[in-house]
């Protein structure tokens, strides 16, 4: 019999927040992992990882500290010389904080634990549509990556990777979101590192125009009030 | 034009040395990729690549921490209370030296750093024949990766996985080994950390069979004399 138990793994961020609430509600004996690869927001992350996990009731986690990624560098994200770009709508360009090959890494990782775990799931809240280009973030990377998985591990162990978020847009997160109850106030989305959100990121502002186009108000807190679609009460 | 420069993942064992020898041999410009993951034997590992890597005059190095794969766990290699298998040529089960999925792990950091370096070759030591039933040392297996590697990195990179050795037995590594002077006696095989190799464990009893098989006295030290094929002399 197939296992219940899956892998699930959880930036901070709305969409593997997301993620993780369908897991659940799909019946899955939630296993949440974190990874801390150094990157400008890792504090920030971290702790919206626990706090969501907790909201969540995910008992078994596991936090890897992946400084490897920061070595191999090349990337904003991992490299604080690099400046963060500001959100360009009109960029084709893949953008500088791309971390090469990062889904690769994060699902070689998992696919580990998950053999340990003799878990039968693997869960990654990748998003195809408002990937902003990032390559390993399309569903025939997902889908060599299960060729892959199913070479490259032990003959009793069968691991499906889930992309439950694949071709949704950011609005059809929110909504899934809202509707399962997912704690996305406790979420962290954005590239810099504070207490508020900047609300001009990249990542702010898919998280931003995403609720906009759900009609619905984030619950997150932002620096920028401008940026937020509707007036927060604070 | 394709780039000349080739990642090589040098373990600092026997493998892999004639590995790096053979891309050197077709005219790559290598850099060196080392994994620290906190095996038994990292110390004594990390020591023998930088030997091979002065040796062979590789300059472009990268040792890489991976805590993280300890962190994962489920292996003996990286877990001290689990004991060392001593060989048992009868064996067909995995052995407990197994890593889940470090072979996946393993390409995916070399592939970030690959596309770092603009490199346009990666070269991995594995070994089908003699890779004691480990599933990630199949050619099914480096097939399913390099579709990994195409649809997950930017359109303008082009990294071709080598696996020389891949149909190769202990006894040919020897012999191609020997014939491109590859520094033998400076890699480090064995499974324990010791200033001298065991003997005994799997990984010495694969060195020291290919060693028997091609008829040449194996150059390193053991501490086991009668494991040895032919006397050293010391």
């Amino acid at each position: 019999m197939m296992s219940r138990t899956a892998v699930i793994l959880m930036s901070g961020g709305m969409d593997s927040t997301v993620c993780a609430a369908i897991a659940i509600a799909e019946g899955f004996t939630p296993a949440g992992m974190h990874l801390n690869y150094r990157q400008r927001t890792a504090a920030r992350e971290g702790r919206a990882f626990g706090d969501v996990c907790d909201f969540l009731g995910i008992e078994q986690r596991l936090v890897a500290d992946t400084a490897h990624l920061s070595a191999i560098g090349g990337s904003s994200l991992t490299d604080t010389a690099i400046p963060v770009n500001e959100a360009d709508p009109d960029a084709t360009a893949i953008p500088s904080s791309y971390v090469p090959f990062r889904n690769a890494n994060i699902l070689a990782m998992a696919v580990a634990w998950a053999e340990v775990l003799q878990a039968g799931a693997l869960f990654i809240g990748a998003v195809e549509e408002d990937s902003s280009g990032y390559p390993d973030c399309r569903k025939e990377f997902f889908a060599a990556f299960q060729q892959t998985i199913d070479t490259g591990t032990r003959p009793e162990t069968d691991i499906r990777i889930h992309t439950p978020l694949i071709a949704l847009s950011k609005a059809d997160i929110v909504r899934r979101g809202i509707e399962l109850g997912a704690p996305l106030h406790l979420s962290w989305s954005c590239y810099q590192n504070s207490e508020r959100a900047c609300g001009r990121c990249d990542s702010c502002n898919l998280r931003l125009r995403g609720f906009r186009e759900a009609g619905r108000r984030d619950p997150l807190a932002y620096e920028s009030a401008k940026s937020r679609s509707f007036p927060t009460g604070r």
